[in-house]
């Protein structure tokens, strides 16, 4: 199988290394940042933390030297799918490709550029240390599945899974990948950008009474908009939420939203909170707290723009 | 008559300076900027801008030194009323004391300490340039009324308005001041967390088409909790928001909120958007967005706590 990872960030990286490692999977990563690309193919991908691996594998920054692949997997930065995916399509004219991005909404702009896609959710995460070494921080699941309106073949789906696990990045294949999908966004949109309107930890935004009622608020909207979409969570984004606000979890993480707003990054509340919106608007369902967080973040993104 | 000003900064020097112009009262100041304290008595104290004034006022940061007053006007932060007011309340034992301070509640804490309470809203603005020195920005009404739970009696009210109104700062007494005390605090609620969230100025928040619409949405629930209260409106917020957006208005302006984070100062939070929220549990009003509002202003002045 012939893989490309699109946009070889920290959670690209963990896919494009470890996959790597099989011998009967060709990684190939696309990546704009050339110094980056410059050091994987002088040195390979290095993952250093919950695993140590050096994956050979054959970055560019021009698309055009992209060979046909089996299999795309896309992580950029939500914002980004468009053009990344503007610019390697042509080598999935006969593949699938895979979102695993923060986010909803990213298969949907995946599906205007090749036939064939694959929803993604995943829950490793890590950070860019160095060009061509990567900090893996937390490993977890992944789960796969067709996205409806331009599904994948399930047997694509089921060898890239399989791949993937026995690189050492646990995934599951899933006739339905929304539920896991969904959970993730959910939490993501409660927790996010409360962190970065107030720059408080995971931690101590759950520990302040008033704030973990507005968390819930927000969880209870984007809950609404899933049961409308015949939804059913596969876990409850509330215990999840509670669970890594103790101290030996995630008490003292900054939300990555907070860490590009402490940056003048641009955030991904678009695919975030703007999702779960958005999604609520065509179901009929309101969603103004969602709605109000999505307006302020991207307010103050744009207060530093001019 | 003789008027104390509680809490001498930039609208307590307002009516402090002006009302000194008048032959008929005495005016006095409490305030425990003691290089301020110290201007006033050496100096005057001083406006410039919209006026030009000096007033003769008597300063201290020592309540004791207060004699008996007739009339007390309330212009600290809102969260400082309480404070202010167990430390002043012996001189207005025979006298009346009125609130010109921004949000809602601060009446009902100033009745705490007090038997007769003016009901107070003002409009004029400005800022301490040095001590014994006051920028005065902005003229504009106020409106005093009895606080209806603790009233001060019609004449009090008329007899202070009419002194307000003889010193250069319009006045009116009315027997119901909360429709102008209301439209005032449903203004600032709906734009002042929006700028100190935001980092944009009034102009801005209110040319971006998605969060004029938060505001709206924040005026709507703040009129949802007057009319609960039968207060109707004397003027329409939304008209005064738009007026003030223009280039020629208040365009730059910047919200004292605003002010207030950047210099990681307490906001007023609890009294305006705070405020809403607490007379619509009370009423029944769900008021959601401006206690999301609340909470996120709340916990970031918290994250710079610790």
């Amino acid at each position: 199988m012939r893989v490309c990872v699109i946009g070889c960030g920290a959670v690209g990286s963990l896919f494009a290394a470890n996959l790597a490692q099989l011998e009967d999977v060709e990684v190939w990563a696309y990546d704009l940042a050339v110094d980056h690309v410059e050091a994987i193919n002088a040195n390979g991908l290095r993952l250093t933390g919950a695993g140590e691996v050096v994956g050979n594998v054959r970055a560019t920054a021009d698309a055009s030297e992209l060979p046909a692949c089996d299999v795309g997997i896309v992580a950029t930065k939500a914002m980004h799918t468009d053009a990344a995916l503007a610019a390697t399509a042509h080598a999935f004219a006969d593949g699938a490709v895979a979102s695993v991005q923060n986010g909803i909404g990213n298969e949907e702009v995946v599906a205007r550029h090749v036939q064939r896609v694959i929803r993604g959710t995943t829950f490793p995460a890590g950070k860019i240390l160095e060009p061509g070494v990567v900090q893996w921080d937390v490993k977890g699941e992944t789960a796969f599945g067709p996205f409806e309106p331009a599904p994948a073949p399930m047997e694509t789906i089921e060898a890239l899974a399989d791949a993937c696990t026995r690189a050492g990045m646990p995934s599951k294949a899933l006739p339905d990948a929304r539920p896991a999908q969904w959970r993730k966004v959910i939490f993501n949109a409660a927790t996010n950008p409360i962190g970065a309107l107030t720059g408080l930890t995971h931690g101590r935004v759950c520990e302040r009474r008033d704030l973990r009622a507005l968390v819930s608020a927000l969880v209870d909207e984007g809950r609404t908009v899933a049961e409308a979409q015949g939804i059913e969570l596969d876990e409850d984004p509330e215990a999840l939420i509670d669970h890594a606000a103790r101290k030996d979890v995630a008490y003292d993480h900054r939300a990555s939203m907070l860490q590009d707003v402490e940056a003048r990054r641009a955030t991904e509340i678009a695919f975030l909170n703007g999702g779960i919106g958005r999604f609520g608007r065509e179901l009929g369902v309101p969603t103004p707290l969602n709605d109000a967080v999505t307006q302020l973040v991207t307010a103050l993104e744009d207060s530093w723009r001019r």
